[in-house]
């Protein structure tokens, strides 16, 4: 359905020809300042025609808030926004109707819904994502003021150009157990370090400047090729406090691989060592604990990617989305008509060649949304246990002392006392 | 929490060491055949000490049926059951208990709830897979007696031994757009055709006899070097219907990549083309229609995975799920204790060197839960709509006849009119 | 939270000086026919300035459909709809905000939140009722077309003016055993067939004119007293399919009894005999079965209400709800202020000396929601069975043939075949 | 379903003739001390066979505790449990079974699953109501423990003898203003002082001697009749922190209504002044402030119920549950069968002739799971609202310092500062 959540809850609507899109947003703690402004920065970021990268209408989108607020405070009710369509008809009927666009949702919605909007996928449409952008912005507001949360996605991949520092090269063959660490030293400063500043300084949202180059002349030559491209974001979680995910179906990385593939156009989500961690043996892969100079502990390493059995440890987390190539494409196309008959389908309208540069605001979003959630359900437990008399019963590895509103103390990686 | 789904809704219980694990299925559908026979065949290709590539200890793992039958015919009412605990005592103190485990959840566990049991993560004991590989068995036999359904799941890597059908080297610095196709046909020949027979006559549940004696010669090195490797797996689903899949947030591969990375020891989930699409171009990569024999629209290719966006079309869903070494190894590790301590740290007990190949039908039946959730969802609208009159005012392009119960009326990939 | 339901899944947002009050309704069957007019009918029923009963404040209420729908047809996605507020400002600052009203929400929000409305209790505030009526009028829509649903509902009294058909004296120490029936033959008269247009005849919306004329009377009376004054409203649902509600925490009546009580200014609910029925033996309050002209089993009497075990039997439901008398009185009211110094309030503003006659609406509206939801769950479990094979091992009397989308057949109570 | 919800979240399963009933209780907060004589006490008061007036068969149901604990401390995760049925032979057929018991759930379950348990209705059977009992018990230990919270419920009614202290003649045809209070002095004493062991002198569970008298006789009466009878159970919470509850739809007033009519036999509740409420003006109604001796605010009153706005305001809640007389009777009943047939049916087996003694445990179990999920919920807010700076920017009416676990400062009623 259309609804994300349980204590932080996001409902989104719209299709791209209706009056508006937008969200309602129930559960936001009371007494958050809030304005616009502090949502539409993420909007700006999301929307079309930022570049020569992506698609050149450029629709202003600015939020209208709808309730929720008085003078610019949360009240702890549902906060109702919506972003108006420039363009509000339905779509007019022409040849290209009759075919379903391959690997598009023309097809897949008809045949569930029995009826579909004209502009195709109706909710498949990217506009869908405004409300969870909008709904992020507010989550992130509230987790960077209350614990210090950083979330900073970046384009890590387009095509076959990726930031030289995730590049392993894979042996399928080798059964050799000496493997290089899953990521290199440089991507994991880079993770450590990185700023949404850095990454906006790049028209790709690469914070890499060579790389980012590179992909840009990707981009630029799939859309001189009447074509598209696909590529990876990948988005860093900093200070977050440990003990958020709930075992056992809403583990931590469960919850984020569901948010992120609920993101249009996704095919494929990995954290920590992901994937490439499946390749090197246990003894290379655990993360051994360290005491950091506050007297907590963390962990020498981090391939697990800041969560131990579906929990976050008080590390960073991080983790890679994959984004397909945009199907809509100008090139013509040999596919059928949903009648069968055969024919060769070109696109109408413009189309972004790559998505990243502009999924980057969406990860963030999902990702607040997640981890907001997640805070919440963990502070409900943490106040309830801290009023029950202390155990005494049980041998002292077992137990810990009650405590409300954990927040993260340290910055991850830069304090370890060893 | 520990429930998961919404009209078919599965609820786990229990840890390691206490009475007994199980779990309680709503929502099946009334009418069902069903025994404990039923539901064992998976169990027992869950249970530890099925080879020596596995965990020696050798747990029945019998499941006793509570409720929600009556004379072998389920009521649509809870169906309770549980498999007892052959070692019900707390576990022993002793001097490893003053170490959190590296890349264990026993840290985890007790930042979160302030208290752990003896056993060390509690609920990430793998002992509570079974309620789940319980639940799928129920959920699958349904899918496969009302609509056909096949779902075949494999071990596709390990360590860094892949089935050769999935290697295609990655190129990071090339800018080359002339991509091979993510898989090979012989992988996608593979993916038709495996029968969970197949995968059963390899120790390594891996189908490709070769390929299955090098994995096992890496889990054997492994083991005999006092340390672990991790794998993928693939898993296949064939004749699912169409329609499946809730816009925006519940798309079906967000629904998938949820319920696996909610498996213990999972690091990454793709599906279709996965991380491999994103690096080529949408021409490339876009599902042509083609007419199949029996009128309905099919795809050419298939990158997408049967889903499109995030609603099932009718062609087969094959995703990828990455597993991390196992992090227990009874190697000396370097690390401190919960007060800092520096020290080392030898595992007790017995472990699985590689987890892939009991994994196989974990990933089987988290796919059925999701998929029988997905149905039921589906069969709401689909009943309700059908009760409606035509609609008579929207271009044919945009409206299909309402119908109850879709069945896939084929087997993917085998009948293309073209 | 703001959002009921679990197919069709209806969220609320808005406070009485927010920029608009509105909804987003999700699991709308596609394909259904929906103007804005549909929805308007059930908001000027609700809203203020009908009469000299209720507030004079005339607000337009109009609708403004957002989402969902393409040329006037249901596509199956998310509803979105406002209605703008007239007064949006927030409230000026006055002495009496220094006073938590009696018996309002201004104290609980305070003290929920930390921080209120300035105008007071927030969500408690009538106007978010809008969203709910509009969408209770889309479920109601759903319901009449695709099976015939008549929902309607009434005033059954206003202070001690009750219907006389439902006075029963009660003999608070008596054991006589030869208690009156629950209800009379008159009122169950009405019941079987009073319809929406005969309610709207009447001011007060109590379809029994003379009644109705002492009731606005009552009304008058508590108007003049600058005071104010309770009641209460039936409401029957004829033509419901047999099958509704979900054991067990989900029975019908709960479902029911959850909506009306989350009605603002409620107290009570009963249904069928309701606490009535607690005064009779078992041998005068059971249904005996009988047999309909269409072959149908009914029940003779129905104190059931319409509802056995949780799951409704095809019989008419009916069920009362309370109203306290609103707590706005501008009478000067000696209370105190939040930090404690005594003193006298005198209410600001106009008010409903009774709500009883715009609450009509609003239990219908619920009604037709929890409806629309238990019909989509059970249309779920009746198409999934009715694929799977015949269960031919089971005695006769426990198994039914399986089918779909059940129809109730008859009109309640005028067919029985005795 | 059969789960209740949110974060303290309860899952039923079980029939009266299968293995056995239980439940798994997910949220329990962590570190509470719990053995199964805290649940065995609460089975015990509902279990059949404790007096002449209750059915005769006397089920041992002891509980058996599955997980979720260790060495007698709760770790947080699902609380399973479970209680044998001491008949788990499927019924035997009969000629009984050709007729659907009136006012039983055999016709219902039947229509709604298409197959039934022999035994009739399934989860209909009281037999459910042991999980809930269970949870309620868990529920109420941390209630207690944490807060101090006391929830005593008591038979307020048999057939028309009442508690005579809420008989208040009802005039139904009157118009006078001068209503008396909704509830006497000394009901309303009762309320603040009544405890379980005063409930528990009585075979009834009427505190009042000289009622549970005429009470028991009523029974006896009905019993020896072969026939049944009705009555209510009214329940009051004491010390319950005000803020719980969560509008709009999740009001506390709503959440315990959908609790109480999920309740087999349930036809009505009222919370407050109830229906009694309707009849008076709300210069009578409405509940004044008052400053209590501790600085906190109270009311004079209390006819709201201890809830304002659907938020408990920290007064005492107190309810009134309406349970129809049982349907199963011996005497002969004229009916027809499952084909039409007309005949006579005579019950089988034993039976309760009144269900309120033994509903007095479920109603307090209930109320028990509404307000530990309500108080987690509201636990999460609180929480995260305490983190954030303090609100400079609304007028002081406005704004509340945030703060955590808030518990109940004083016994309701005792300390009125006026």
């Amino acid at each position: 359905m259309s609804t994300y959540g349980t204590l932080f809850r996001v409902t989104t609507f719209g299709e791209s020809h209706c009056a508006s899109v937008g969200a309602i947003i129930d559960g936001c703690p009371p007494g958050l300042e809030l304005s616009a402004d502090d949502i539409q920065v993420q909007l700006n970021r999301r929307r079309p025609g930022q570049s020569d990268l992506t698609t050149p209408r450029n629709e202003k989108d600015a939020v209208q808030l709808q309730s929720g607020l008085e003078r610019g405070v949360t009240l702890g009710t549902p906060i109702a926004l919506l972003v108006r369509n420039e363009d509000q008809r339905p779509h007019d009927y022409s040849e290209t109707d009759l075919f379903p666009r391959p690997s598009h949702a023309d097809y897949t919605y008809l045949e569930k819904y029995g009826v579909k909007a004209s502009s195709g996928g109706g909710r498949s449409s990217a506009r869908e994502t405004i409300g969870r952008v909008a709904a992020g912005a507010i989550a992130e507001k509230y987790l960077r003021i209350a614990h210090g949360v950083e979330i900073v996605a970046f384009v890590s991949s387009v095509g076959k150009v990726h930031l030289p520092t995730t590049a392993v090269a894979v042996d399928a063959d080798g059964d050799d157990d000496d493997a290089p660490e899953p990521l290199s030293p440089d991507f994991r400063a880079l993770l450590a370090n990185v700023s949404r500043e850095e990454v906006d300084k790049q028209l790709t949202r690469c914070p890499h400047p060579e790389t980012a180059e590179r992909m840009k002349q990707r981009i630029m030559r799939a859309k001189s090729a009447s074509d598209s491209i696909g590529g990876t974001v990948t988005c860093i979680v900093r200070r977050l406090p440990p003990g958020l995910g709930e075992p056992v179906f809403d583990k931590l990385e469960a919850l984020l691989a569901h948010a992120m593939l609920s993101i249009p156009a996704t095919k494929g989500f990995e954290i920590g060592s992901g994937f490439r961690g499946t390749e090197v043996s246990g003894s290379a892969h655990n993360d051994a604990f360290v005491r950091r100079r506050d007297g907590s502990l963390g962990t020498a390493t981090n391939w697990s990617g800041g969560i131990q059995g579906g929990i976050s440890n008080g590390e960073d987390v991080y983790f890679r989305v994959a984004f397909k190539p945009p199907a809509t494409i100008s090139q013509a196309q040999t596919t059928v008509q949903y009648d069968g008959t055969p024919g060769t389908l070109a696109a109408r309208g413009r189309h972004d060649p790559c998505v990243v540069p502009r999924a980057v605001p969406i990860v963030e979003a999902m990702a607040a949304i997640v981890l907001m959630d997640a805070l919440l359900m963990q502070k409900a437990r943490q106040a309830a246990a801290s009023l029950l008399p202390p155990i005494t019963t049980l041998p002292p590895t077992m137990v810990l002392p009650p405590k409300v509103n954990v927040v993260a103390r340290r910055v991850n990686g830069d304090d370890v006392d060893v």
